[in-house]
């Protein structure tokens, strides 16, 4: 990067506060991303810590006079290279941006900077009782800003939806510096385009997020964690259709092939509870009332000896279902080491059956496999496909291609949550016609005529 | 209208589906706004009914190459004269776009062209045991294309939400005549730009919906109606603060101060069963199991006790539930003659004791009434100023500013749900920063360069 920049930075927010030493920025460089498909990053960029929208404001209008683009680094929890600067670029890390503003129980609303944590956000909401902020993509270390910017989802969104449903409003710095409010703690608010709905899931390509009114909700105090084992993910899926149309709302639906249960298991030191089958669900329920806890677990239980789920553990204490979870969650690290390609792809809920059965015969045709984590209810996968010995396949393409086409069939998408970044550009024109593309570009171009945030995400322009 | 661009039109839908007799054409010029603020039309304009997305493609071409706007007229129950064509301009009817394309149980979701009614809907659906599509704005005359086009929401919102929560898919005519499909059945899907969200409540002037896809859901089983009679506004609107941070969520909160249910009753022949206070309370509730409803109705009892609530009548046939509603939806047939200018601002809920106390300072330092109605769990207040033998008050602009004023005080905003319409456009520019509105128009430009899609409808060009 420029001396001239570099100064201009230090200045800006002072010297502490911004970072050229390459292995002190090289953690601000890339998401948890598959090592195998992180983008290539531009080691020239320079990393900032601003403090308040003001100084992003100031580093905008800079960077927007010479040129010189701009990535926001959130909690690095993406998995699709969002964060990586490609160009020499000038790295915004919301860190410092931490300060809960205010949480309004008068309103059921919460204030927060951008940089604030999800788990600092639930630390916080524990100090008042009953309180809730029910989303909740896995990694806490996920900064609410980067929540919004990339519409995360995450297990609990079959209760409660995705983020898009949660935030009524933003401050955002514009990329010619100016500072914007959109929205408020407004429950309904039809006044024009609705340039909040526009800019969550833009991936930092249309406004620098920086400060979010979102909502709260009471807490249900009832809770359970059902673990349930099926034949075939078939009957899984089926079950979970069936027992979402009786009228249960599940906080999660979480599917696991057993293998990665198993293995997860092992690498934590943990027991998995079931053998039988080979597919396994995780139902999380809350609810409001005892009895309607009880009422959801009677429809799950019959429901699934219908699909012949041969045993089904309770875990009613927090400890216990903690584990469950974590047990869930470390599935990722079984498999991490030797992804070539991620997928997180959706279809319609009640086509999950035949796409899965669809999937798995394709997958075997390559004498391959592919273990399935899915968040059953809404629809979403996430599978992989391996490396052999080290390296990418040589049908990496051609499986990807048939995957991606065998999504579409079914009126699927490429990314359920974990959004394009740089990872799927390209992909994004399989699904998208040439005309919504262009929209994009357009709609892109008017807020950022000079293509300066965050290049080489959602669209290539 | 010029003759070849009748011909064209008689030539493109045949001529039974064209309209140019005035008398016929004056039911297409309007919608439910008031009188006495009514849009100036332009009767030169003509009426098309389109019988599928192509024709209107075809329309919508013609239209672009000849610069004449277009307006598409819905069900016509708006409420802010956006149907109203106020150049020459092409009426688009959507009434025999109306198929019920499916109704998909296995993904709980519907696809319905745009001009299939909120009555037809429902209809549909009740031909499908313990399915509902929640939202409900009042008038079952609604298209679902309209209610899209205006984000609508209405009381059941409490529970559900508004449109933009349950749509997740549309078939949209572009102002360049293409035709393209955003989203599906789809619950979770990040691909890009969400322009399916731009578009809903963007009131015709984007993309014209010609198709939507929707979620289903399965109805709750339990139901009831309580009627509640409070001092005054202020213990009314605390009381459902209380019930809602206990948990509760109704399916509905409806205040409506005394005067208008009484006569609203009287009106229809009924009896209103509240007399003690002047502040009266609708709540209905719909819960998935008796244990739930029962818990519901002794929280809410307990609360309203708290606040002095005088008495309680719990409805509970569908007849008595349905006498209440049309009471409470009749009441605009009380002051609907009556009013200068009519009011849909909306604050954060929790402000509402403190905004509505402010409200009636207000209006009574004008030596005159403004009866309120409001959807209070969402902070959404629907008054008016009336007119002075049968005139619009002098005072009518310095009101209406001053209760704007108030509103932004309390961080609200001036339209909550029935939209902008061409009766705000000005007062738009009272709540928005020009840099919002700068980039509002940016985007209309971007996909309607030529400024044909419902001129002077949201924004000023």
């Amino acid at each position: 990067m420029e001396q001239g920049t570099i100064d201009y930075l230090i200045n800006t927010v002072g010297s502490d506060f911004v970072i050229t030493n390459s292995e002190q920025k090289l953690s601000y460089m890339y998401d948890e991303i598959e090592h195998n498909v992180r983008p290539k990053v531009n080691m020239d960029s320079i990393v900032v810590k601003p403090l308040n929208s003001k100084e992003i404001s100031e580093i905008v209008k800079y960077a927007g006079e010479n040129k010189i683009p701009i990535v926001v680094h959130g909690g690095g929890t993406g998995l699709c290279g969002g964060v990586s600067p490609i160009k020499e670029s000038i790295v915004i890390s919301m860190e410092r941006m931490n300060k809960i503003v205010e949480i309004d129980e008068k309103n059921m609303m919460a204030v927060v900077e951008a940089g604030v944590t999800l788990a600092q956000l639930i630390e916080e909401l524990e100090k008042h009782s009953g309180i809730c902020f029910p989303v909740h993509p896995g990694d806490e270390g996920a900064q609410m800003g980067g929540m919004v910017a990339t519409n995360a989802g995450g297990a609990r969104a079959v209760k409660h939806g995705i983020m898009r449903n949660h935030i009524k409003g933003i401050e955002v710095v514009l990329p010619n510096g100016e500072i914007l409010n959109l929205g408020g703690k407004l429950l309904k608010d039809n006044t024009g385009y609705n340039l909040l709905q526009l800019i969550m899931g833009s991936e930092g390509t249309l406004a620098i997020i920086t400060k979010i009114t979102f909502r709260l909700y009471p807490e249900d105090k009832f809770t359970a964690s059902i673990v349930l084992a099926f034949e075939n993910i078939s009957d899984a899926s089926n079950a979970v259709l069936e027992i979402m149309k009786n009228g249960v709302a599940p906080l999660a639906v979480e599917y696991q092939d057993r293998y990665l249960n198993v293995k997860s298991a092992e690498i934590l030191g943990l027991h998995w509870p079931l053998d039988k089958g080979m597919a396994d669900l995780l139902i999380i329920l809350s609810e409001k009332s005892e009895e309607a806890l009880y009422a959801s677990c009677q429809i799950i239980n019959n429901v699934c000896k219908k699909y012949n789920a041969s045993k089904a553990v309770f875990a009613g204490t927090k400890k216990e279902q903690a584990e469950m979870l974590a047990i869930r969650s470390g599935s990722y690290e079984v498999i991490k080491e030797n992804i070539a390609y991620s997928f997180d792809m959706a279809v319609p809920a009640g086509y999950m059956p035949d796409f899965l059965n669809d999937l798995w015969k394709l997958v075997d045709s390559y004498g391959t496999k592919s273990y399935i984590t899915a968040h059953l209810a809404d629809g979403n996968v996430h599978n992989d496909i391996y490396m052999v010995d080290g390296k990418n396949p040589e049908y990496l393409e051609e499986l990807k291609m048939k995957m991606y086409k065998l999504c579409f069939k079914y009126g699927g998408t490429l990314t359920g949550e974990h959004g394009i970044g740089k990872l799927r550009i390209r992909d994004l024109t399989f699904q998208k016609s040439k005309a919504e593309i262009e929209l994009m570009k357009s709609i892109k171009r008017v807020f950022d005529p000079n293509n300066i945030l965050n290049p080489g995400t959602v669209l290539e322009m």
